[in-house]
């Protein structure tokens, strides 16, 4: 199995890392035979040591020695088998990742991929291209990360007719939250969550709800066979929650939580009002889901939303699974 | 794909109703040839219609015009693809459903079980077997009903070390000590339990363990690759857990529950104080299980651990399972 990994940030370190960790558990040889991200590219059809990419990046802040063209260049430059596409999520256009999974399932090629950018754009586009082409599109990290969520409910719950999913998908919007509901304004809790690494300098993306509405978009399109791209999702974020909604929410026993919510008719992101002790009042940055199906009732799960090992080993399931799809 | 529904109790009733229900879900023919429990039987190469096999069974407690033989010889007079084993768990010897697995086995035919004898008894002699003859077992009902945990750890964690499972595996003893939360005594809490229908009129099975501990050996066997039985889990009941020691834990912040866990060297069930707002401090009859792995960190899922098109529901998504990978 011949791996490209298209983007090299935290993503795709991680998964390097994981595919060392992880090595003796392949039946045949994994190799990574191209690795670039926005400024740089190495390739090596004979498999890169994936210790020495990550350390590179880290050392000199270059994943390889050959300066970044284009991607589509490089992935043209190797045989591969699988590309994963882990580069930055630009939800406007979907960016050079959506070339990337664009041109690899056209070539009948297997993708696995977390960025939200093709996926909230363009999922039923690239889901028939891989149909059509017999290519294998996986993309469990997108979602929840390290929460199994897309193939829980595509695999294991095949049988069930899933009604609704509502969860708590950005783990920087409910570690605010959560630091609001102990007493603290909203952009002291921003702060702390920036201190700790929980969100970005540019924090608009997770707390304008942007990304949240990415990940209901791809769940209503493979779950529930819709047809929306992230245009159509209807979105307030946690900018607007103030001090004085969380304390009278308080007073009623309950809590604001930033939730997703999807079904065959609904498709919004909001702040609202959970009691305290529901499965979806939870405190800090791990992700939960609510599942309800039409024959095992409820099913919720909860798990670390993001991290660098924790969405690598999500990539590492779907890698599995095509490894044995392709046997 | 032809059936054959070995046990029509609960389980094996709502099975038919799910494959009634669920009809137009397959892609190729799905017919039940045979079904048969204690006393009578059926058969009908041509497939026999769900809802007027539960319907009969309603009205007459009988499945089947035939006086039961053998299951044996049911088997072996019908060409069958796949066994639907539901005949009530037999935790000492495995009774006649450890007979009726082991022989579809043996002839090379899949096998779906939600009975906990066999599995709690035998899994890796028959795991040996699966493997030898290329069947298939699959067993997703056996452990939390409609809560999904085996097909997840084994399928979509597939390339995590899990490293501990921990969790409430029996909604009637968690029942009864959510109820023993709010002040009222064990017994009037099994008696409300009894009530209700979440615990049989012998209670013994769930509320000394024996159930818990029975899914403790599927998880040791299946996830952990140990090679344990029923023997040798460590089991204490909840009958012992007084009042008393309900309050005084309450004074603590914390609750009493009946966890199950299971990792590489321990095997166990006992009731244990968990703090409150812990995800194994829920009230209630759902199961949930707290899953430690290398890379995912910990996920916990929670769902309805029993019921009658619940867990039918689990043996929906091994059946869908099957006829993928025999396609």
């Amino acid at each position: 199995m011949r791996i490209v990994i298209a983007g090299f940030g935290t993503v795709g370190q991680g998964f390097a890392e994981v595919l060392h960790l992880k090595s003796d558990l392949f039946d045949e040889p994994v190799k990574i035979v191209a690795a670039f991200d926005s400024k740089s590219y190495v390739t090596d059809s004979g498999g890169l040591d994936p210790v020495a990419l990550v350390n590179r990046k880290k050392e000199t802040g270059a994943v390889g020695p050959n300066r970044m063209g284009s991607g589509i260049d490089v992935l043209d430059s190797v045989d591969y088998d699988v590309l994963v596409e882990v580069s930055p999520t630009d939800i406007r256009t979907g960016g050079e990742g959506l070339r990337h999974v664009e041109h690899t399932l056209r070539k009948g090629k297997d993708v696995i991929t977390v960025n939200k950018g093709p996926l909230a754009l363009k999922f039923n586009k690239l889901n028939r291209l891989a149909k059509k082409k017999g290519s294998i599109l996986r993309f469990e990290g997108s979602v929840g990360g390290a929460m199994p969520i897309i193939n829980l409910c595509s695999e294991n719950l095949r049988g069930e007719q899933v009604r609704s999913i509502r969860g708590i998908f950005n783990g920087t919007c409910n570690f605010i939250l959560s630091r609001m509901d102990t007493g603290l304004p909203f952009e002291q809790a921003l702060k702390e969550a920036q201190q700790l690494g929980y969100a970005e300098t540019d924090p608009t993306y997770d707390i304008e709800g942007i990304d949240t509405a990415c990940k209901v978009v791809i769940l209503a399109n493979s779950i529930f066979n819709r047809d929306v791209t992230f245009a159509d999702v209807s979105i307030t974020g946690i900018t607007s929650v103030s001090s004085e909604a969380i304390a009278l929410a308080a007073d009623q026993g309950m809590v604001i939580r930033l939730i997703g919510e999807v079904s065959d008719t609904v498709l919004e992101v909001s702040p609202r009002l959970v009691p305290k002790g529901h499965p979806l009042s939870v405190s800090g940055t791990l992700n939960t889901a609510r599942i309800q199906t039409d024959l095992a009732g409820t099913i919720t799960i909860s798990g670390k939303g993001a991290g660098r090992i924790e969405t690598a080993s999500a990539i590492l399931s779907d890698l599995m699974a095509i490894m044995d799809s392709r046997r």
